[in-house]
């Protein structure tokens, strides 16, 4: 028998035998705990395959000062979206110049007016939020004596639509605990310790928003209903459902069951449910054994952020919603916030004053890069100098309004593509300051191939908030406002991308250091 | 919308919407809850394929008083194989005529054998037992006005050794028990509650039984090692490890984390453990980042039940765990009690008494049915009469004194395979009375298929204790005795094996009526 030596390095290399070990670990951790990807392709009446989806098989060494940062502006954030989700005027200001040319967006505003049209009758929403943050260097990390090198907090996107992620991250921040309190990491070390792995309820958390929210809208107020119900629209065929089915899972499981529901996006929305006379929104599926239907107590979307969910049935599948009285997660308006125009216009003087304290705004406003528009103003005139600059260029990152990371494109290649792009349709990106984050090691694993090498991370913070609209006193009351969770991924360096889903991006956890 | 009519019928027919809606609520529960099988052949350094382990859609129905009488007599039963797995000498005459031909037999003797001339300095065990059922129809059903016909509760097998399904059984309990709170069976019908649906924590039961053993072992004996774990021995390559490694979570889980690690079968356990002078099991593989080896408490077998696996290192394997100062689940004697001749010498006149006490040992033999050996015994005699007689045969099967059911030959098939069996082979069988199951209705799921038809269950019963020799006193003193929890499979009744593997048995949970 061997006596391995203690390995100074993070992560240690492994020989052949540990390497097999470590894989062998996390895989039989996921097939166990449903940290996986469905194979939908595979997917017939009987039976259907699913993979693990990928992870960082070492957690990944993160400022802890930086993560309780993230962790400590949730709820300013939380309260700063909530705001501008109910300030139109502001928000109209902001996307104007994208409606005409960006379908979603146009969609979505028109699906608002016509259901303002109709007469809200719900002015309780509910946001689950997520504010992507990247470490930025500062200072010189070169001649730093400590363990990382110094940084600030640098803000990706914000998400208000549909944000993915929150259960593989619980599971996979579990996985990690669980591994490192088996001693697979350092068996002998014992700075390595659990507790420097933070724990991540978000499942928990976001089940405890939507049965809040379920809670608020309160008994059934059709006649024809004798229940209330949490219905989730998805998209058909998701891959994802290990994302989105534990959240529904925790509803069931609640010590007061809260009763949750699928439904697809698009002509089922039509065909299965309806509105009273009074904007009820009613549940009546054929697969469900019940003669009665279920009042819907609280929509949340998990489907329609794709401009192509928006053809006719998708349109009024979203309108119906929208004009229903359950609380939606969220509101048209509250998802609008999400698109990236809305991130650039709050980085403009003033902005965040609109909607915050002096204090909070500062707070809020160290995580921003420089965002620019594309636009007629001022901004815009510089960034556009920019964009044809083949050198000042590579230092931004020309990213569409819509949400992820999918579009983007980089440096030097921004006036390449913009050149195919008429400039009336412009204004449909924003220009953003490209991020100099931190190097770290890791060993990557999804079904793309395992291997070493340079990473980088990106952080999440949930926010979860139910507020009420109170156009007199500011712009609304905040009903509930709590941090749910986090998620983090790692990539390689050398990939810009950060999506999970093709590969790229891998669920991990930040192993926490004093720096 | 359609108002579809309460169904009376049990499971109810069900549309294609229905199915359509019942199945993917079933995968999905399965895929996120580890309910499924591991695709070893899909099995690469970076991902790997896992399906869903094969399950009954609707919980079956099940007379409430029978699952209480196996739950009842269960530590009756544990107190009897406890006593039976201490006593050599009635062992050896159960299985004399079995050592000669019967090679796992013979293997196992031997190394008991070798292990007992070495010096045995462990007189606790530990056992995890099973007992399976199967109703039997007594009473003329056909006129009963009663929701179930009446019937007995007749013993299948006895398993003493390397239980399996009991995390499937309480995974696959819980996913009925969900989808019957959510109201996919019956939304309006009160009367299917989940109260109907027994709870079962197999997981956290198992690995309770282990801890107790791990903690019975105490501190490290050996100078070398500072800490002690449990050793799972497994088989290579296996498929069933959301059976296994839920128990290996739950150990770590624990308010006091209990080690647990798994080690193959076969070469690794010589290379990676080995004995110190006073027979401390050390365990030391080298994919552990850790310079101390760890002191084995508890070996835990999950492998070596076939006569394969018993070569030259196989059998030096055991001999090695055997002869170790852990405490082994199960010790070689308490392994040799699970041959179904074992069970057939406990039907002789007077055997159960040598163990139990008069009122015990009847509530035992209540769940025998007939059962004899193929020997020059009286009884022998009259079942070799039997087996020759195509049609007196019909009501019997033959089964080799192994695990299982995999190798039965059933009635009619019997006369023709004996035929090919040289008479001196014959003492590796025993006869068996046949049982005239209750028929049931169920929609069975798996990668073999899906289709509702005509089914027949089987109740397993978990048995956890732990036993210290006691030679003057009886047989030995019980230091925990409890129930385990249950699996419960169905299958089509015209199928005779219940192999979940092969795709023919299906985990299922019993809805208990009262009849």
């Amino acid at each position: 028998m061997t006596s391995p030596k203690r390995k100074e390095k993070y992560p240690p290399d492994l020989n052949e035998e540990q390497m097999f070990y470590l894989v062998t670990q996390i895989k039989d951790w996921q097939i166990n705990h449903g940290s996986l990807l469905k194979l939908v392709e595979s997917d017939i009446e009987h039976s259907v395959l699913s993979q693990p989806v990928g992870v960082a098989c070492f957690p990944t060494l993160f400022p802890r000062a930086r993560f309780q940062q993230a962790l400590g502006i949730q709820e300013i954030y939380n309260r700063l979206y909530c705001s501008v989700a109910e300030d139109e005027t502001w928000i109209l200001d902001a996307i104007r110049d994208l409606i005409p040319v960006e379908p979603l967006a146009g969609a979505l505003w028109g699906i608002h007016q016509a259901a303002k049209k109709a007469g809200s009758i719900q002015d309780v929403h509910l946001g689950i939020f997520r504010s992507d943050y990247m470490l930025h260097l500062s200072g010189d990390s070169a001649t730093s004596p400590k363990a990382l090198p110094e940084t600030t907090l640098k803000q990706i996107e914000f998400n208000s639509f549909s944000c993915a992620g929150a259960s593989h991250a619980n599971k996979v921040a579990n996985m990690h605990r669980y591994l490192t309190r088996k001693g697979v990491y350092t068996l002998d070390d014992a700075s390595f310790d659990v507790a420097s792995l933070p724990e991540n309820k978000t499942i928990r958390s976001l089940a405890s928003a939507l049965a809040l929210a379920h809670k608020t809208y309160g008994r059934p107020r059709s006649k024809s209903a004798k229940r209330t119900a949490v219905l989730f629209i998805v998209q058909p065929y998701n891959f994802n459902i290990a994302d989105e089915r534990p959240i529904e899972y925790a509803l069931w499981n609640r010590e007061e069951p809260v009763p949750a529901y699928r439904l697809d996006w698009g002509p089922e929305v039509l065909q299965y449910t309806r509105l009273t006379e009074n904007n009820e929104l009613l549940f009546q599926p054929p697969w469900l054994l019940s003669t009665d239907p279920l009042e819907i107590s609280v929509v949340y979307l998990r489907a329609g952020y794709e401009a192509e969910e928006y053809n006719l049935t998708g349109y009024e599948a979203r309108l119906q919603l929208e004009k229903s009285a359950a609380i939606k997660c969220p509101s048209i308006l509250g998802h609008l916030t999400t698109f990236k125009k809305v991130q650039q216009a709050l980085t403009l003087p003033g902005a965040l004053e609109r909607f915050l304290s002096t204090s909070d705004a500062a707070a809020i406003r160290e995580t921003f890069v420089h965002l620019y528009p594309l636009d007629e103003t001022e901004a815009g005139l510089y960034a556009r100098s920019l964009v044809r600059d083949q050198e000042r260029c590579v230092n931004y990152i020309l990213k569409p309004s819509l949400e992820g990371g999918g579009n983007n494109v980089y440096g030097e290649d921004i006036p390449g593509f913009l050149a195919s792009v008429p400039e009336s349709q412009w204004s449909r990106y924003i220009l953003m300051e490209r991020i100099d984050p931190p190097i770290s090691s890791n060993l990557l694993m999804s079904s793309a191939g395992i291997s070493s090498g340079d990473v980088v991370s990106e952080l999440g913070i949930l926010g979860c908030c139910l507020w009420k609209a109170n156009p007199s006193e500011g712009h609304c009351d905040m009903l509930h406002n709590s941090v749910g969770g986090w998620t983090f991924k790692t990539k390689y360096a050398e990939v810009n991308e950060m999506s999970v889903v093709k590969g790229y991006g891998c669920f991990d956890t930040p192993r926490l250091v004093d720096t």
